[in-house]
């Protein structure tokens, strides 16, 4: 080892042993802090909110705004009724829970340290700890279990009124106990874009239900039985579970790729197929499946949970070596390529987070591979955004010149608080009359479906992902059915142009008029000259 | 707990201990009867067999109807000649029936209480019981193994005549011991629906066949060996190995969602990629694969199977807490959302299988989640249907203005027995000259895939099935492409009918006849006036 | 057993443990001999070189060409500091190859023979072996291990030249100790089609960089990291880890069937999507994931390995019995159903190369079975590609006549070495203007995308990949939208003809001119008449 690489390893060691656990303990804020902080930036129903009104499954993906418990339960239950009860009435979410570590806490701490799920020990004992600080644990006293109503009434909980005082758990329920996964996830909100490329924040888990309410579309459709799909993923701000899905809540589950699966998938942001389709994922399927250990936390994940390629979670939740729940900090092109990202990539945020991405790589890759891969990426995405910004101009132009097909008979405005534009973001989720054109959707598509997946594909190394069966050859194709309409629909205004040469003096100068009128006048002329000679 | 739900439990416990398996037993037909029932009911080639021959793999898919021995092996083989031969020629046959459960039968009898596959046990004792009743088995005999012989000639065979009398097994043949399952499976065709929305038994596997070969465009078509691919499905009627393959029989394979993969995906009915997607299948892909025992029945699955979310079988094959081969008691929407079922939703066969529903899904879920979710479900599968019906009768008035591209010049008819019509289900699998136009093939792709995704998205709780990258976003750009066909093709022909003015009253005043004929009648009144004065 | 089965499986059996291997040992070449033409035949960077330049990622898919070692780390390194240094650099490649068999080869030496990876035992003697004989291996000397050194300087070597020396590992370093794999694989160069239908090698791995870098449009294409994003699959040509990946080089991963996915999925040829969707598939996945035994090779799949269904590997690496990297001996259609190979069927080339087929699906099926299935596969593939030549011919006359849109006045010709072409393949990756039109790029997709997938769906058993969701019902979605775009070219086409009539004799006769003419010869008899009246 020669002395720079020496020196590299000698401040990573030092940073990772001593520095980061460090600033992260001492920058650990008290739960109280954050519970509040946490409630003060939900942004509830949304600056559109008056325009929309709840339906009754939302109240389970927003429990904090919409949640009531239900009637046909009534009075005070106690803890042990609580189980005993469910485990006939919803056996599924008993034995899930049974099975759990929330219910065999013992387990934890009888863990043997040869055991990848050793570090739980630790874990457990200093949420512990801090219950006790907090007064919701005794000091003499361990946490026997997390039961029904630790979750669901408040942790320590003996009973709570079913009928009027039951809660479903929301992010900050979880990180009563889980103050450090809580404190994490919602240091996504610092997310800062260095020239205002998108709001602060975005995109994160942590901001994702104020993203959805606050979409003009979203809030304006009517369909509101359509509209709560997007809310079956854009709740992670509001909750934990979907990622640890209840009554389980597993960390080796949320390890496991296709715990991202369920948002993570299709048209505007197919991640899952990319990874899964890449090599990565392949191996992941071939060897990781059978063999990886994913109760190894990430920071073992090489070592004790044996992984031979990258998860989702593994690049995602790391940066500079350390492992969190905030997985922003590498974010550079978000979910949408644009030129307002494209132009600015030399400024030192996104430099600063390049570099990050290639000490990510760098964990199996040699440096060079790593730099050639992402320039590579980058670059395959800037091509992909200036076919798509060409074939935007070309829809705008129709539009300014009303050319778009039904535009002048037949175009609805979208409902309030959405505003007619030509190829908008509206135009995926709502159609009346011509509204949109054929064309406009085509671009829609384009901008919002096609260049993401082919920087998706990109990023995510899956080759057909970004060439051939999306991405590339699916913007080629957009962009051909654009031009040929922008050709179709100029050609065919050009045709019905009110011809002017026909309502002028050359129309006249052609025209039966001046013959008939000269014929007259020669008729005349002749009959006149005939009179004389008469 | 309350008195309440200690009674519904008390009566829950009662029904699934006591009555149901009473009744089961009860109700279980004569072998004899029920493969009577079963032939009787068995359509062949159908109504439409005279327009179509088989082609020779066909005689695998309805082998009843026709499957011949081959010829090239002659005379009578005992049953350990089939072994032995087969041993060497057809290896993976051979092999997957060796290490199958029909040919270690004393595995099940030397089982523990504590193995998952202990009910199996009590199955085969029964399953011999029977034989014994009907002869097929002696008194005090024991079924050693279920060999090559006993499906591919009869049970308990002790030779074959190989060229003449060698079968190839059909629902009948595996219902000769599986006389429960038999049972089941056939009551599937007492389904009825309350306003003859669909024909009996429809859908449902135990009417599968006869719904593919009384399809017109199936009988019709010409090309036989693409047509047979719809049978490789539609052959669940026939034969049992759609869901437990050859040779290997298991019940462990037919209840993991993959076995159910091969015919419930894709555009008409993408069931298993909904699934895989939702929470539901992430689960099962993270939790599920790894620690799940499939060979537990499935009313152990949450105890002794460790199931913490449902598989396809945990749900389809549940009605009223009993698990059965009978897959549709719940059916509703069954796979195609019509005005004629949206419309009688609240019609008591409706309503009282959504409650059945409500059930199933209480196993894990709240009834208040559970009645949130099935509403907002029906909803979006409505909102979906409405938008597609205004899309149909736009396609019906350009077909009844004879305005479809081509349709006055280039539309031949589809083949006997299909009848055209505009935007019909023939066109997704026949297409000649403009028949279909452009505009009504999508149509049909709207009608028969994006609306039945968008209700199998919504059902299966695959957000972004339905809202964006299937279901509900694809339905607005294929009604934004009819429209715009629309507009295109009501344009043009306005653009192109005769002007009536031009050869009319009107036509005559602004024209130059008119002009000339004042000219001429100036001019020879000027020289009227000019001779009179002269 | 009768006499022809009992001498048929003699042969079979002598065949097998005889005569194959011993031809193949004596078959065997030289690595000297082979690794100078495998060299020789590589194309680098092809007949179209000059016309463009590598970008730094193509370094890693063509070593052989492009590969310069990293300037970073100067200076001699011996073996032991490759590791030490590595297992903190990139600790996932180190731990990777740490737990893989090259790092722990007397793992191998200690197997017992119950080890379904015994073989592996007489293939390191037999390298073993073969190293000595070369003088690669002292002849008391056993390989203690195979480590970064020896694969990224050349084995055996105690240290190298980090900056200038070191190697990034091709097809050639793998073959250096596997020099049967090597062998087999290279000899699929020797494919050569018998009426010129493809080039000689062409479909193999073993030519797949040629294939890449001599395709017209890849080499002229000006966005180099798409194109590149080719080459992420068509470089088995140049190495080895496309299957075996690094740096773990298992022969288990790449017997798996996701080891292939990468590669063989999406819109060109999706083998795998119909694999997994295949009753074969779904057997993998239910009973293969969690039983077989994929360690043990694949002549041992059916008995050591438990199969119960085939995997890619199973059918594409066996050939007559015996199973090798040669993957090319039962292609028939290749990638691409063309005239040329469905009009030629009947030649000996392509029904011995059936025959081979057969054979292989009878380790498991009849023969009886596997006869009607290929059979219904080549028909149903050759009513397809009927369709789509009838469409093609459509495509050519639209061209031919100048009607394609924008053909006249907005078509672009695509960068050299690409020529324009109706429908061409390099429309699937460059549109510029109106180059494709619409009409044009729906073709492409029908003979590169739909017309491939419905031969994929067939040949794989996949129903709906080739009646429904791909394949069929495409194809005619396909031919609708070409019809119909070609009636409206045609009649607008006939609207917009300069109207000859207009401008003769005739137009004149029922013009108004002569109407004129007429009145005011009347009008002028009149007062000619009136005159003489008078």
């Amino acid at each position: 080892m020669n002395y720079n690489a020496a020196l590299k390893l000698f401040v990573l060691v030092i940073a990772q042993t001593l520095l980061l656990p460090a600033l992260s303990q001492a920058n650990e804020p008290d739960f109280q802090d954050l519970s509040a902080a946490y409630y003060k930036d939900h942004p509830g129903k949304g600056k559109y909110g008056p325009l929309w009104s709840p339906i009754p499954i939302q109240k389970y993906w927003n429990p904090k705004d919409f949640y009531q418990p239900p009637s046909s339960v009534q009075g005070e239950k106690t803890a042990e009724q609580c189980v005993e009860c469910h485990q006939s009435l919803t056996p599924g979410a008993f034995h899930a829970w049974k099975n759990s570590i929330h219910a065999n806490l013992d387990n934890i701490r009888n863990l043997s340290s040869e055991d990848a799920r050793f570090y739980k020990k630790q874990k457990l004992e200093d949420i512990e700890k801090n219950l006790r600080q907090r007064g919701l644990l005794r000091e003499s006293e361990n946490l026997a279990q997390v039961g029904c109503i630790d979750c669901h009434s408040g942790v320590g909980a003996k009973s709570v009124d079913h009928a009027k005082k039951l809660i479903m758990p929301d992010r900050a329920a979880c990180g009563t106990c889980h103050v450090e996964q809580f404190t994490e996830a919602e240091s996504e909100k610092a997310q800062t874009w260095p020239q205002g490329q998108w709001p602060k924040g975005h995109p994160s888990h942590s901001m994702d239900w104020k993203a959805n309410v606050e979409t003009a579309i979203w809030a304006g459709m009517p369909e509101r039985e359509i509209a709560q799909g997007c809310d079956m993923c854009h709740y992670q701000q509001n909750k934990c579970d979907g990622c640890h899905t209840r009554h389980t809540f597993s960390a080796a589950e949320a390890r496991q790729p296709e715990a991202c699966a369920t948002c993570h998938n299709g048209v505007d942001h197919n991640e899952f197929e990319n990874f899964m389709l890449s090599k990565h994922g392949t191996v992941y399927q071939t060897q990781g499946k059978a063999k990886w250990n994913f109760e190894a936390p990430l920071k073992d994940a090489l070592t004790k949970g044996g992984y031979t390629a990258p998860t989702c979670q593994y690049c995602h939740f790391e940066f500079e070596g350390e492992f969190s729940h905030n997985l922003v900090r590498k974010v550079r092109w978000g979910f949408n390529p644009t030129p307002a990202i494209a132009d600015n990539l030399q400024h030192p945020w996104f430099s600063e987070r390049k570099e990050a991405w290639l000490k990510t790589c760098a964990d199996c890759h040699s440096p060079g591979f790593a730099e050639a891969y992402l320039t590579a990426a980058d670059k395959g995405t800037i091509a992909g955004l200036k076919v798509e910004q060409e074939a935007r101009h070309v829809i705008e132009n129709l539009y300014k010149d009303g050319l778009l097909t039904g535009q002048k008979i037949n175009r609805p405005v979208p409902p309030a608080p959405e505003k007619d534009a030509p190829g908008g973001f509206f135009q995926l989720f709502w159609a009346r009359g011509n509204n949109p054109s054929a064309v406009e959707r085509v671009h829609a598509d384009m901008w919002e479906h096609d260049l993401v997946k082919l920087y998706k594909g990109l990023v995510h190394a899956n080759p057909g992902g970004f060439t051939y069966t999306e991405g590339w050859s699916e913007l080629m194709k957009d962009y051909a059915f654009i031009m040929n309409e922008n050709t179709v629909l100029r050609e065919e205004h050009a045709r019905n142009l009110p011809k002017p040469a026909k309502n002028g003096f050359v129309e006249f100068l052609t025209s039966g008029y001046l013959l008939g009128l000269v014929l007259i006048g020669a008729g005349v002329a002749f009959i006149l000259t005939r009179n004389k000679r008469s």
